[in-house]
């Protein structure tokens, strides 16, 4: 199946942000182990919108379109997508009433935009916006086309595109079936060499880089279910070998999922506090649905002032060692623990940049502690990066040791 | 000049990285009036990118390749630039030469392959890297290959390529310039209605949802600087009188980076109570580089007993009112903001989904609260969309009554 990827949108071409969601769709279609031949660009013109359509059509059996259903009128890709099928436009009543439904008034000029498509195409739902997406056949090959906004486009590509890609797909021949695995600890070039490992010409296995930890993908394909089970378990068992603890759990999730489900599901409870990561340890394990019954509380402590105050973290150790220093990091973990009652408590400190590193302390040194009843751990680490990278890097540091703290258990 | 950017490589097709080299030559391109008209790119198949290479050069004046370079078996872009123009490759004596000097002994066989180029193109120097670049005629355009490598391309750009185009552009006459707003509460399509009233044909306006708030980006095209200057402010004017303190600021920022520095600004301190959002209001003040002379502490309190405990929230409210009430969320700004001692006190508080909604309190209810001497302000919220969604929304109410308390001073 030749895939394709048309981003539309000025801010794109003019390069005031980059195209995340062609590649944000290849790592979906990879998981699945589809590959994308080709990903364009094109600003908001009609024409060269619709013209690039059309040559991706030409070339692929799917081209993915992202953006241009927007309600503005710098938004044309319903019109490009008409042009291109050789078709007016029609406003369709559904799409109307959803629009309603989901706004909770009836629809402006503007919003009344989207409800208009080619005519004879299909629409699919759109769970969190307002511009439904579109499905069209043009000669061989099938358009989808998705909104622009990050969120809602991967809604409707996981709910609605991908499984009609699939379907699709599965009606060609064979089975097909995946399995994943995150990786913590390990540059993503020594897991590939591992991966080299697997010979089995029924999968392909690949590997991503998310927040800092690898997530190795295991894709098989072959006749039939039975066959395309055993490959995915040998392969598995040749990944659980070599990477053994160094791997953070099994499935397409990232590690404050595996953390925060370990947590919840050995009725623990953890408190964070924060100074360099400002809040992000505790984000992440507060994306994890039902993580209310593990994190009791978190606090971010900038300031000496608040590590003394909220952390009960000793003033002199601040004036002997530093804010930034294994000994602080080891007192604000141990002082969330007691403030707030958890089993576990985990703390960062560190300098984050782009200012504040010195010599002795430069950018990028994090400590981060863990501290429970049997005792604490502080690992020091020299991140390089700018400063969302440190950030990123140390919150993944603070979430697998919680990991590895629920694991003793 | 219609230039076209072409980015070569797997790793970029299959999304395991993303394209920011065309975002990077796009931006810089747009310093100096010039625009891209399409992004393509390609794996790294000798045929797909001498395809997208002959296809580029038949639509523009200017095709900027990056990637494809490099001294390994699957680094094909000169084979392809060869391809296109129908010649041979040949290892260009300066290039050795060039190469041996970069890396202080003589090159081996992988280096050698950089230093071939197609038969009579123009070779550019990489001053930190080993491969050249190329510059070759083909038809009425001018292809330009430079290394993949972000820092190489950048320089080879700065020094050479874009000096070289902006020589070659025959329309030396034209100036461009652009004007950035950030808008809250206001939905995209009332923006995009509001935007029409400017007329002037020098100006495009466009808008983009960032974080949930709109940006909106005026771009003026005129015949000299001043021309272009007098067009922004008028147009600039219309935003201005249209949005009025909606507007968040001006700059192409998000809201964070705009209620950070109002409050750095003006030397206030703030001190955050999240519930729903987890810490998510905390790390993204905490993305803004100078934030620790005004972020005080924050407390993610998700229990009822950190409410109590840590926030001073009063049991009888929790009992009477619930937690995801206005009620809490006043007592929890009010109480972060005493047991600080910061000027501004900042609470979210509500149900982020997918589980723990009711009828009476339904997934998305959000109540966001601040609180100062002066008084305190309760905003009732009821967002859709996913968790991810709502925690993002309710953070970018948050920021913006903390932005509005700063103006106030």
């Amino acid at each position: 199946m030749i895939v394709e990827t048309l981003a539309t949108g000025d801010e794109l071409r003019l390069g005031e942000i980059v195209d995340t969601n062609s590649a944000y769709i290849a790592q979906a279609l990879a998981d699945h182990g589809l590959t994308v031949s080709r990903m364009t660009v094109v600003g908001d013109a009609r024409h060269d919108i619709a013209a690039a359509i059309a040559e991706a059509a030409a070339r692929a059996d799917v081209v993915l379109v992202t953006g241009g259903l927007g309600p503005t009128d710098d938004d044309l890709g319903r019109e490009a997508l008409a042009d291109v099928l050789g078709v007016g436009l029609e406003i369709r009543p559904e799409a109307v009433q959803a629009i309603a439904d989901r706004i909770g008034r009836p629809p402006n000029a503007k919003n009344v935009r989207q409800a208009r498509a080619p005519v004879g195409v299909d629409l699919i739902a759109n769970t969190c916006g307002t511009a439904p997406g579109m499905c069209a056949r043009c000669g061989a090959c099938t358009v989808y086309a998705m909104p622009g906004v990050p969120y809602e486009m991967e809604q409707m590509l996981a709910l609605s595109v991908l499984p009609a890609m699939l379907e699709a797909r599965e009606d060609a021949a064979g089975a097909s079936a995946r399995r994943y695995f995150v990786v913590h600890g390990v540059p993503e070039s020594e897991v590939a060499i591992a991966l080299d490992a697997i010979h089995d010409p029924a999968i392909v296995a690949g590997t991503r880089v998310s927040h800092g930890s690898v997530l190795i993908r295991l894709w098989a394909h072959a006749g039939g279910p039975d066959e395309v089970q055993r490959a995915l378990e040998v392969a598995g068992g040749i990944v659980i070998e070599r990477f053994g603890s160094a791997i953070c759990g099994e499935g397409d999730h990232d590690l404050a999922y595996f953390a925060g489900h370990a947590l919840i599901d050995r009725g623990l409870t953890v408190a964070v506090a924060e100074s360099c990561t400002g809040g992000t340890v505790a984000a992440r394990l507060a994306s994890v649905s039902g993580i209310s019954a593990a994190l009791r509380e978190a606090v971010v402590a900038y300031s000496d002032d608040a590590k003394v105050r909220r952390l009960g973290v000793d003033a002199r150790l601040l004036r002997e060692h530093g804010a930034v220093s294994a000994e602080v990091a080891r007192a604000m973990a141990e002082g969330i623990r007691v403030a707030s009652g958890a089993d576990v408590g985990v703390a960062t400190t560190g300098i984050a940049g782009p200012a504040g590193g010195s010599a002795e302390k430069p950018v990028g040194l994090v400590y981060v502690a863990s501290a429970s009843a049997e005792g604490n751990d502080v690992s020091e680490k020299r991140f390089r990066g700018n400063r969302a990278a440190i950030v990123e890097r140390s919150a993944e540091t603070a979430l697998w040791m919680l990991l590895n703290e629920a694991r003793r258990r």
